[in-house]
């Protein structure tokens, strides 16, 4: 019901443009998306009201999953993306704010779709059921709430920033809001037209990578540019900072562990990159702008671009492929690992290391100087094999199709990270179009279990969650 | 000393083939390790006698720098590998039984270099200290011993095998000596010159894959490519199988959870490789033959080569891309991660779900049966993740030489996983020989880190170590 509201705008947006295509294809979405949500409406009227967290679990994934079916349903009837896999790629791909396409000309599209295709990234960004929590007011399943925004909430420990969940949720939200009309604010006084400042925003907030342009960022001034890397790495920061900005607790957040290295990494990684693509442009402060740009797109996972960093020296890919896989920091739109839980990583290994040496020392981990319990370390860790074993049996399945390695392997950890380019024949000149229909799916279910943090989309897999009691 | 001795096999044949250069070089090899223990002994004299974990992990590191240092002297002296650093490249690729080469013609070597060459794979293999384990009579540090078994053999968990740890230690070379000797005779058997045979073997049994000729196995016969395929198998099983079956076990042999894993792996990437590249060779015997010795030679981590797999289909580029991180069985002499602890994290991965799930159960992890201690499951993820971080800072540093992603990465991959050859630039046919002073410096690492499994060389970095209490 959430998505026939939402496409609503897009459908006005179709109407006003005279996109008569448009037009039926965002009727017969609006109208799928009513009639199922009746229909599931009529079927749950008799279900149970206690909710366990195997079902926020399978509620999320079966949710996501929904919204993508119906998702693509515009871009089909309209004929901007005939092929059914290609549209639901493509909207899984919004959703999940990947940003990875299988058009090689966005242009072409209508501004009803254009809208449509941005504003999914900015939906799924925050995720959808999070925002049904800010919405609903029942006091009653609190516990089940908790679950399906620890399911939908990227990060490895999702803390409640007030007692009430509900309000924490909105307070998500505004923030959320907040953020995204600063940065269409700021685009528009560097002379973007309006279109192009909501649409390049909402890429922007849900750190997706959607452009309306063929050439992505590329063509807009330097200052746009900059806005755009200042706002992808606002949108990478964990929300609860802000939240604590907004307390005016700024002590608390210069000495917050994840931001810290959060910054540290980005701006090594910019200096390094800088320093290795040197003489490649014509200045210092172009280098470090392509430079920053580059870093910061794909450490938050969005996958805008401003130059086809396929083509820098190999240091610089080096660095940028290390990145696709670290992601932004926890409890933010971005995707990948998070900074927060590689931090618990090298520190469980430093533990690891120290109880050898003194195997009758407890050593304990600590963040911010609180110690994390360990079922949090045991489930990063678990996490973290889930995560590389995931990547493995989806790059055999992609590499049926022969790409090349580069090609296969960024293709599987652009997608499954979130990011949306990779490299070689999926780089950021490139698109995902010339995979099979098979390649499709795989990349499909990844870009899902890399949004939804892997869990829910394991458990819809799993034969026991189907099982009569 | 115990390097001077095995030296001196190698200056026999060097005197035997009339090689005056190669006895001036092992000469001055054994004259150096002679001088060095003798210096390391006097200065012992009055060490402490007791010892801590920490102390057999730097034992075990700076043991194997030492003997590689000394090892490479007879390449530098008989003006073989004329650069030191390359000559300390091949004899650490041949400790670790790596099998990376920077060698472009290794026909135009004496037979005594080729046969150190190849001597050091075989008494890599098994570690040297675990030899002198073996040798040495001292009942007193029996704790220290070992701390000395651990660090120096590979896989998660080292069983004892008999309550005696030097009793262990004497199983283990038994079996490995008998192996050996059995490759020896069945390459015999199939026509192989003995010198061949011996040298063969060598990087058969420790999985090292120097060969002694340019193009690996390729020229000999298809019986004698299936004895090495067979044997690379069988050196890369968990030795305490073999006690096992000559203790007539035989049912708990098939019954391990870890052979059975190792088996069905081999057998499935052979017949989905086989399936993969039909058509390319001239019938279904060729097929698998080809097969079945690319995907034995990389999961046991050995790298002798009998065709260009770089040339092979994307597909089954991504199988052996996937089985170079995976490696052979615990208690081998394979390098990699160890069949045994991808059991350990499949199953603590399916552990976290199943406790997500159901938060009030408490789950335990099983091997063959029995309970494994979350301790050995904390250790297997730490060192997963340590892994993982570790192939990352090689490739971002390894990638200032400017060659491509796959080269660079499986350069990494393949010298950390002690297998040899990688794709691309570092493919079968082509050689280590064209990376930077630098890169090879951080390969050599990467090696040894790989080898030791990873602690003894990190705890030799650590400020720690070098504290004086």
């Amino acid at each position: 019901m959430i998505e026939a509201v939402l496409m609503v705008q897009a459908l006005i947006i179709a109407i006003a443009t005279g996109d008569k295509k448009g037009v039926i294809g965002f009727l017969t979405g609006i109208g799928a998306a009513v009639f199922v949500s009746a229909v599931i409406g009529l079927m749950c009227r008799n279900a149970r009201q206690i909710m366990y967290a195997k079902d926020g679990f399978v509620c999320v994934g079966l949710s996501w999953i929904a919204m993508s079916l119906i998702g693509c349903i515009p871009f089909v009837v309209s004929g901007a993306i005939p092929s059914f896999v290609d549209a639901l790629f493509e909207t899984v791909s919004g959703f999940t704010t990947t940003g990875s396409s299988i058009l090689n000309d966005i242009e072409s599209l209508s501004k009803g779709i254009l809208y449509w295709r941005s504003f999914t990234h900015w939906v799924g960004g925050m995720g959808v059921l999070v925002f049904l929590l800010a919405l609903s007011s029942s006091k009653e399943n609190a516990g089940f709430t908790m679950h399906l925004l620890r399911a939908e909430s990227p990060g490895p420990d999702v803390g409640k920033l007030v007692p009430h969940i509900k309000e924490t949720a909105k307070i998500l939200y505004y923030i959320y809001i907040g953020l995204t009309v600063l940065c269409i604010l700021f685009l528009l006084a560097g002379g973007m037209p309006l279109f192009d400042s909501v649409c390049t925003s909402f890429g922007t907030a849900g750190t997706g990578g959607f452009g309306i342009k063929n050439d992505s960022i590329a063509g807009y001034s330097p200052y746009l540019q900059n806005v755009v890397t200042v706002f992808m790495l606002l949108f990478g920061v964990n929300f609860s900072c802000y939240y604590l900005i907004i307390l005016k607790q700024i002590k608390a957040v210069f000495k917050d562990e994840e931001l810290r290295a959060y910054l540290g990494i980005v701006i090594c990684a910019t200096l390094a990159i800088a320093w290795n693509i040197r003489g490649l442009y014509s200045s210092i402060g172009e280098t470090l702008r392509y430079s920053a740009f580059q870093v910061v797109t794909i450490i938050t996972t969005t996958g805008f671009a401003t130059t086809d960093f396929d083509l820098w020296p190999s240091f610089s890919k080096a660095i940028l492929y290390s990145l696709m896989f670290l992601g932004a920091c926890a409890g933010s739109t971005g995707g990948g690992l998070k900074v927060g839980r590689l931090l618990i990583l090298v520190k469980s290994f430093r533990r690891n290391v120290r109880q050898v040496l003194n195997p009758n020392h407890v050593q304990t981990i600590q963040n911010n100087g609180k110690r994390i319990d360990d079922k949090i370390v045991l489930n990063t860790q678990a996490y973290f094999a889930a995560y590389i074993l995931i990547i493995f049996v989806s790059y055999m399945i992609v590499s049926l199709d022969n790409f090349s390695i580069a090609t296969n392997f960024s293709a599987v950890v652009a997608c499954f990270n979130n990011i949306g380019p990779g490299f070689e024949g999926v780089g950021p000149t490139c698109n995902f179009a010339h995979y099979s229909i098979l390649s499709k799916i795989v990349l499909i279910v990844d870009m899902l279990a890399g949004r939804l943090e892997i869990f829910p989309i394991l458990i819809l897999l799993s034969k026991n969650t189907w099982k009569r009691k």
